[in-house]
Parts: C-alpha cells; sequence; structure tokens
C-alpha cells in the first residue's frame, strides 16, 4: 500500500495529483524519476555511488541504500513511471523532528546552463545560501503534543537571523511556540559520540579529502526522535543523511569545496549551540 | 630611496606613471591607498586586526606587519597621497620564488554593488576561482640562472590543467623549461614542519573557528628563496602570507565557508604533490 510520505518536509510532494515520492511503510521510499536530466542523473549517481569501492563504509552509511529502480504507477495519475528504488531514511521513527538543510554557497554548477544558472544565483543570494553557506529547505518539530512545521512560503523567506534561532527551535521543548527556544535536547540531539555534530565532523573530513564527486543543490537531512525511550522525552536515534543527488557532477580530482564550506559553516553553528545553549549572541550578531 | 618591489607578481604595479605600491630596500612596503572604498576598507581593516585581541600570535604572523599611514609621493606623479606602511614580506630573500593565489570561488560579497558583483562573478567563472576554488593571480618561479614570469595576459588565460601543473612546475628545478615538471624542491617547500602544507593547516584551524571577518578577494601569498643555503640549491625561508584586504568584511558570527572551501582545496592539491611528486594524474584529470 503506496502513500505519500509523511515527514517530507522539502521537495515535490505527492498530493493534490501531483508527481512526488511514496513510500511503502516497510522501509522502502520510491522517487519518480524527473523527467528532464536530473532524473538521469540522479540515477548514474546511485549507480555509479553504489559500486564505487573507494566510498568507506562509515561514509556510505549516510547515504540512503539503493535498491534499483521500479515501474509504478505514478501519483499524479500519469500511469508507469520509473522511480529508484531507496531505503526510506524514517522508517521505525513513530515521531520525527526532521530538518533539510541544502549545503553550499551557491547550488550552480560550473558548466551549468544559463538559464538555469540564472535560476540557482538569483535564489543563493535571495535565500541565506550565498551568506551562510547554507539554506533551511523545509522542517518539522515534534513535540508529545505540538507540531511546528513552517509553509513552503515562510521557509523561503528565512533570514540568517531564523536560521541561528532556527538551529535553536530544532532542538527545543515546546517548538511550536514563540518564546526564546530553550534548547533542552541540544546535547542529546547535537552532542555526544552519536550525536549530529560528531557525524557531520565525519562527513567533513571525507569532504576534505574525497574528489570524486561534487554535490552541487545536494541536502544534509537531520532528523530525531522523541518516542520510544524511558520518559518519552528523551531524543533518540539521531539520523544524519545526504540526500537529493540530481545534481552531482564528476569531481575530476577537485575536492567539492562548495559543500565542504557550507558543511563547516553548519558545524559551527551547531557548535556554537552545544557550546552555550543559553547564549543567544550568535542569533543577534546579525 | 623608494623603488617599486621586484618581486610583485600580482595587483598594480609602481611602473610607467601608474601609481603601485613602494619599497625602502630596508623591510617596508608602502602601498597607495586606492581612492575609492577599497583604500578606506583596507585601512579599516588593518586597524581594526591590529587591535583586536582575539587574534592567536601564530595567526598574526602569517599577516603583514602593519605599522600605519604615511604620506609619500605617489609613483604616478600625482603628488603626495597616503600610504598603508606594511611589512615588506620579501625583505632578506634574494631570489624569491612567488605565487599570489586569490582564495575562494567566488570574489563578490553577498552586499556587493549590482555592477561589482556582475565583474567579479564573471571572472570567477571565467577564471578557475568556480572550479578549484581558488585561481593564480601572478607568479614567477626563479632558479639560479633562470627565471619564469608569466605575463598578466598568460596568468588571466590559466585554466584547471594549468593550475595542476604550475603548483608542480612551482617546486621544480628549470622551473622555464617546459618539460613535465620534476618536483624537486616539494619536500623542502610544501613539506615539513615549518613547510607550505603546515602553515596552510594552521590557517585552515584558525577558519574553521574565526566568525570576525570575511576575506573576500584576499590572497594566500607564497614564497620561497634557493639563496643562503649550502649546496645553493636547497630552498629555505618558506613563507605563507595573506595578503590585499580591500575587501574584507565583518564575519558577523559566520565562518568565511568562501576562503575555507578554497583554502581547502589549495591544500589537498599541495598534499596531493607531495604525496606523489612523480605522479601527473591529477593534472591529467581535467
Amino acid at each position: 500500500m503506496l502513500k505519500p510520505p509523511e515527514h517530507q518536509v522539502a521537495g515535490h510532494q505527492a498530493r493534490d495529483g501531483r508527481l512526488g515520492p511514496v513510500v511503502d511503510g516497510s522501509g522502502l521510499f520510491y522517487k519518480p524519476l524527473q523527467s528532464d536530466d536530473r532524473g538521469a542523473n540522479e540515477l548514474t549517481f546511485y549507480t555509479s555511488f553504489s559500486s564505487e569501492p573507494r566510498i568507506p563504509t562509515r561514509i556510505r552509511s549516510f547515504f540512503p541504500g539503493f535498491q534499483g529502480t521500479q515501474l509504478l504507477h505514478a501519483s499524479d495519475g500519469s500511469g508507469l513511471h520509473p522511480h529508484l528504488v531507496l531505503d526510506d531514511l524514517f522508517a521505525g521513527l513513530r515521531l520525527p523532528s526532521v530538518i533539510d538543510l541544502k549545503i553550499g554557497s551557491r547550488t550552480w554548477f560550473p558548466s551549468a546552463p544559463e538559464d538555469y544558472f540564472r535560476k540557482c544565483l538569483a535564489k543563493d543570494r535571495k535565500s541565506t545560501s550565498a551568506l551562510l553557506g547554507f539554506r533551511i529547505s523545509g522542517l518539522q518539530v515534534n513535540d508529545e503534543d505540538c507540531r511546528w512545521r513552517p509553509s513552503h512560503d515562510e521557509v523561503r523567506q528565512f533570514n540568517a537571523k531564523d536560521v541561528f534561532r532556527i538551529l535553536r527551535r530544532f532542538v527545543s521543548s515546546d517548538p511550536a511556540s514563540d518564546c526564546e527556544p530553550n534548547c533542552a535536547f541540544a546535547s542529546a540531539v547535537y552532542g555526544g559520540a552519536e550525536g549530529v555534530l560528531a557525524q557531520l565532523l565525519e562527513l567533513k573530513a571525507w569532504f576534505e579529502d574525497q574528489t570524486l564527486f561534487h554535490f552541487y543543490s545536494a541536502s544534509v537531512l537531520v532528523a530525531y526522535d522523541k518516542d520510544g525511550s524511558q520518559d518519552g522525552r528523551r531524543p533518540n536515534r539521531v539520523r544524519v543523511r545526504l540526500v537529493d543527488f540530481a545534481h552531482v557532477l564528476d569531481g575530476n580530482g577537485v575536492i567539492d569545496h562548495n559543500f565542504l564550506g557550507g558543511l563547516c559553516s553548519l558545524i559551527k553553528f551547531i557548535s556554537n549551540i552545544l557550546k552555550d545553549p543559553d547564549n543567544i549572541s550568535n542569533s543577534n550578531a546579525l
């Protein structure tokens, strides 16, 4: 029984007769191949990445498992359509808080066609990408009895100050409130050996070295769940994943300095929150 | 007795009646304040940096010492003109090899005026900045009895493959030759505790953390001398410096992800040469 994924916070959604990904509820995520070059590019990336022997095992676990392609009835009712079959990143999470962070101060690549380049450049300058090295593409924050999930339009208008605040609000109780975020779950989600910071630092070390791929317009997806622990409130199952590979290029012996720079910027924000969860000076700087 | 600096490889030159920097031959370098905002910006940076207590001593040594300003007769004959008084980075070097590397995949800053933004963007796309995260702004390679110093026009046309090759040629004997670079001095210049790589890694660690300044359009200058050693050929006095601060902005609590990304890209190239000086596969990748 396929249905739209409940916790998808960014990208095309399989609702209201539109084409979008679906999940089977048993751990698989079906992403329709986009009809222009993007679909073919993403499939090429997954195929190449899957068989690439130079990817360390630990790094591989940051990427969705790839199970091939499958023809499925498209969610827009247009008939059979090829889908990438990927592991569902939210499988096993009951009430995940999720944030999608598009990494890189630019989303266009040097060889991009002129119209695509102009479109990306305008978005990078208008959003926080150029300034912060990343932008938020979507999020939801769940707590026991409330949820905060800003609309696409709200997300598009986030400025640098909003981003500072949202990275704190993402790990706060009472996320739907407009009060100053309390960062109650900062150390449990961002800190520790399996926390977000530790995982981002692993990714960073790989990006300092790898020259295989350049990840334009890709995202770091962070998810955690408050369910399943003793007091029902302690966050667990912190997941950091890379997603959206429609614009991955061959690295040609050069590191992905654009992604790496943005990743380091995100790491710095997360570090600052961990060092001083009560201090709001970061969000006041801009 | 002021005269144009002999080893300046990039920027405006005080020759043929033009305005440019001069040196006194006793360790000081006089840089005329540019007449638009750039001059004022650079002075503001040096003043602010000099009195900034959060700069570690080791990091300070990567910057030219700032000795204030002085009114001097301009090299273009236009009369008295304010100059920055800086330490001459090449003092004590007899026959330096020098390369000026403009760091960052973009040289424009988010708040840049539209015409400046367009000019920078065009240069970043045309040069190797967007692709590699840095570009060569000028260089000279000296050996005992030959020198290679490409013209401004040649430098402007360097592509990614040229840059790979030049970073090897910069540490090769017989630099004027068109033969495959032999990287004879790679380990002496790039390697070791005081070599280029070690110094770049120190800078990198600082850039991962510092949120005080954003260095748009600034350069890493690398210089070494083959003079003064026992056999007259062993390079020594390897210097790595940051220069050109006309477009430094307040970091506002954000790391300089643009500079950091480009710096990491350069570091990767230098590491590759050190790991495998004979291997030309890097330069063949592109």
